[in-house]
């Protein structure tokens, strides 16, 4: 599929400020993608698809998690994880996408897992980094990801756990091993 | 047992510098039980036993957690979670208490565990506030104590986890279950 194919139909599903965040995450994913050899095409299919399902309503994606046998834990989280794993479900159903490490790069986005591929790594760095996030300790990653990929995944991963535990949020456990699968076998 | 008799059974197994911290941890859970309502005589036990393994030899405490059927994931962590649960079975065996609130008060000081009892939670923030110890944080989780135990123990086990992020050292997953059970019953 190409990228002016891909950005209609997911323009479809986003309000214009999601839409302005997806191009930023499409281009920051093409430039990782080219400096930690991922797959070019791949990245930005991901990229462009990884918020597909943000914006459909809580019910559905509820019903989608039960029905497609997904994770249970999920129901017990933020709700804010559900477009992942739902978003690379409905990408393949609605938009014939069948390429598993892009629906697995759209699938983890948001909660990582252990053993992430380097494109699953891509797109959650992107998502985090695009030029219109701010947020504090952005511009540490941002440096971070011009060196080495792993360094700036990880002290994202780290942000977000530190973000939520300073409001007292539960941490997805995914996301919890993530980080202790990452600095368990780099240290 | 009196306090005399286990100080002096512990002592023996300790440095002096580890001796002055468990006499700090005892003090500190015997004004925690008062205030929090834990029997003080069972916190007073598991205090002055919570160190009991300190110093055995690894290779020792390596053998009992495999023996006894310990978690195996122990041996993936730091070393220095190991004298918690080996304590807890060797006060059992050598020092003949057989009371499983305090032995397990003394069991999960380092890791925590999700469904924490009271005395647990009083000898885990005894053994992080007591007098002699210093680090940053440690201040804010003292004042907590004095108003609220669940508010000082999550602080605690934030502090602990963050502290550990920034050295990239990974967590106990029995921390972070500690650490989501506590936020998810609570907020």
């Amino acid at each position: 599929m190409n990228r002016e194919t891909a950005l209609k139909l997911v323009k479809e599903q986003l309000t214009d400020h999601r839409y302005q965040h997806t191009i930023g995450v499409m281009e920051t994913s093409i430039l990782l993608a080219q400096k930690y050899g991922v797959d070019e095409k791949k990245a930005e299919l991901a990229a462009i698809f990884h918020d597909y399902a943000k914006f459909r309503p809580k019910e559905e994606m509820k019903e989608i998690i039960i029905q497609e046998n997904m994770p249970k834990d999920l129901l017990e989280y933020n709700s804010e994880l559900w477009h992942a794993p739902v978003g690379a479900y409905l990408v393949a159903k609605e938009v014939g996408i069948k390429d598993e490490e892009v629906l697995n790069a759209i699938r983890y986005h948001t909660s990582g897992r252990k053993h992430m591929t380097l494109i699953e790594k891509v797109i959650y760095l992107a998502d985090y980094i695009e030029p219109g996030r701010y947020f504090p300790g952005v511009d540490e990653v941002r440096e971070l990801a011009k060196e080495e990929l792993d360094q700036a995944f990880i002290q994202s991963i780290k942000n977000t756990m530190i973000f939520l535990m300073k409001k007292n949020q539960p941490i997805y456990p995914d996301t919890f091993i993530t980080y202790n699968d990452l600095v368990m076998r780099r240290f």
